[in-house]
C-alpha cells in the first residue's frame, strides 16, 4: 500500500522548496499535477530538472476554465466530477506505490489539492508537506516587510464584491489580494475608495524568472494576469 | 565586504526549512539570533546540529520583556537602542564576512529582523530568505486546509482591542490569531461574541516536538503560551 503525498512547492524558485519537498520530488516514481489543458502547468515547471528519468507523470487537466460561468451548476458539476475522477485514479495508483502530488505554494492555502484531500479522507494514507505561500514570495519580491507589530493582515480574493473588498481594505493594515486578472478594475476602485491605491503594488511571478514588481498605479487594467498578487504593506507599531 | 543574510527558518521542523536556508545555515561562519536573555531561543534551537563546529555565535538578547508596559516610552526607547546597537554590531561584523541572522518563520511577516532590516538599508548588502510562516505550520498541524475559494483570511494579534477583534472575526471566514498567551481571555470573548468559538483551535509548537493541537473550548485561559496560535478554518466555495 502506498500513500498520496501532496508536496507544497513554494512560490516558484525551486531553491525555496523545503528540504523535505526537495527530497520527495527527487525520489518520486509517480507524480501528479494540476494544469490547464494544453499547458505545462506552473507546478510541473517548478520541478523541471528535478524528476527521476523514469518518473511516471499524471497531468490532471482542469476540465473548464473561463468558458462557463464560475457560479453555474454546470461549472460546479464538471469540477466535482473532475475531482471525484482523480480521487479514484489516485486511490488506484496508491494501491501499488506512493504518488507525489505537486502543488504550488502551500497546499492548505487556497490549493486545488484540498478538493482531493477532502475526498481521500479515510480511504488511503495521505501526507501533506507545507510550502511557502505564493503571497510570501510576492512580498519578498517587493523587498518590504508585509506586517509589523499589531497590524491586521487580510487576504482577499479579487472575485469578492466591491463593498466587501472595500470594507476589508478600510479595516485592515496590510493586504494581499489574489485572483486579480479581470477583477483588477474592481480591486483598483475599492483600493481608491479606501484611500490605499497609492500604497499598492502588483507582483507577478514572485521569486520566478520574469518576476515583475510594479506600483499598481503604473499598471493598466488589461495588463494583469489572474495569478498576479496585489499587496499593500502594513506600517504597524515599531520602536523609533 | 560581507553581507547580512537573514534566513527564514520556517515553523520549527528543520526539514521544513528551504533548500537555500539549509545550505546557508550549514555554511555559516557567523550566526546571530534573537532570544530572551538566559534562554536558548527558538531560532537557535531549530538549527541545533546543523551549524559548523567553528561557527561564531552572536546571541541578541532582548532587553525587556514583560516588566515594562508595552506602549510606554521607556519600552520603546529601550527597544530602539537595542536595534540601533545590533545594527552597528552587524555592520562591523559584515565588514569582514557574511553574517547569517536566524529567524523563525518568515522574516518579513511580523519578524524582529524587520527592525534591523529597516536600519541596515543602504548601509550594507542585505539578503532575506523567505520561510514558511509559523501559522502555516500550525494549520498543517490541525490537518485541515485553512482557506478555500473566496474565503477572506485575516491575521489578527491577540493584543488588539476586543471590538476590533470582534469586527474582523465577524467579517472574515478564516482566522489566524497570534500573540495569544495572556490575551487569550479577550480572544475567547471576541470569538464567542462572533459565534466562532466552537470552530476555534489552539496550536502550540506546530511541526515541532511537543506539538499540541486542541479545541480552544477545551483549553483553560491560564494554559496558553504567548506563541500559541488560534485558528478558525474557512469553509469557502467548493464543488460538491
Amino acid at each position: 500500500m502506498g500513500k498520496v503525498i501532496c508536496v507544497g512547492l513554494g512560490p516558484g524558485d525551486p531553491d525555496l522548496m523545503s528540504v523535505r519537498a526537495d527530497r520527495l520530488v527527487r525520489a518520486a516514481t509517480h507524480v501528479a499535477f494540476f494544469r490547464k489543458a494544453g499547458r505545462q502547468g506552473q507546478a510541473r515547471r517548478i520541478v523541471g530538472g528535478m524528476l527521476r528519468a523514469d518518473v511516471v507523470e499524471h497531468p490532471m487537466d482542469y476540465p473548464v476554465t473561463t468558458e462557463i460561468a464560475f457560479d453555474s451548476a454546470d461549472y460546479n458539476s464538471r469540477l466535482a466530477s473532475f475531482y471525484d475522477d482523480w480521487t479514484q485514479r489516485l486511490l488506484t495508483l496508491a494501491a501499488d506505490h506512493d504518488v507525489v502530488v505537486l502543488c504550488e505554494g502551500d497546499p492548505f492555502f487556497y490549493g486545488s489539492f484540498m478538493h482531493l484531500h477532502v475526498r481521500l479522507q479515510g480511504r488511503c494514507a495521505v501526507e501533506v508537506v507545507p510550502g511557502i505561500t505564493g503571497m510570501t514570495g510576492c512580498w519578498h519580491a517587493t523587498g518590504i516587510p508585509i506586517a509589523w507589530g499589531d497590524d491586521v493582515l487580510s487576504v482577499l480574493m479579487g472575485t469578492l464584491p466591491e463593498e466587501e473588498l472595500l470594507r476589508h481594505m478600510q479595516g485592515s493594515h496590510a493586504l494581499a489580494i489574489m485572483k486579480t486578472g479581470r477583477n483588477l478594475p474592481r480591486v483598483r476602485r475599492a483600493l481608491a475608495a479606501a484611500g490605499r491605491l497609492d500604497e499598492a503594488w502588483l507582483v507577478e511571478r514572485g521569486t520566478m524568472p520574469g518576476q515583475r514588481v510594479a506600483r499598481l498605479s503604473e499598471v493598466g487594467d488589461d495588463d494583469c494576469p489572474y495569478f498576479a498578487i496585489v499587496l499593500v504593506h502594513g506600517h504597524g507599531r515599531r520602536p523609533l
